[in-house]
């Protein structure tokens, strides 16, 4: 079967985030306010063919430890669903 | 009333996607087959302040317009609630 999943590679909680922090100073030149907290993320998105969904996330989550993340630093929420 | 937003920006289908390209590649290498399609994104994470979440996404959709992505090549999907 195949799924669609979507990772979602976040900095952890308390890691520094540069790229957030320009963001959230630059917003309030652009007149947004009432922003707060932004923090900035990589999205990975892919099919994967595999036996059953169990099958497909456990495929997900060693590739999400061997390859997509850098576990020190950040982690991944992952969601899949049927395609 | 404080709404957590989540904003993933994605290359529009037909951009060209180096890095999701090479992501591609190197899976076969490192053991990981069927899997296809790799694109990869950006996402935000912030909170915002606002009187409710109609409101809240105008802002994040100007935001998003102005700011977070380039139109012609990225296209946005919000998830907002409440906090």
């Amino acid at each position: 079967m195949k799924y669609s999943v979507l990772v979602e590679v976040r900095l952890r909680p308390g890691i520094a985030d540069p790229q957030g922090s320009t963001i959230e100073r630059s917003l309030s030149t652009l007149g947004f306010d009432g922003i707060g907290g932004v923090r900035v993320g990589k999205s990975v998105r892919f099919g994967i063919e595999a036996s059953d969904e169990a099958t497909a996330r456990a495929q997900v989550d060693e590739l999400c430890a061997r390859f997509l993340t850098n576990p020190v630093i950040e982690d991944a929420l992952v969601s899949i669903e049927a395609a």
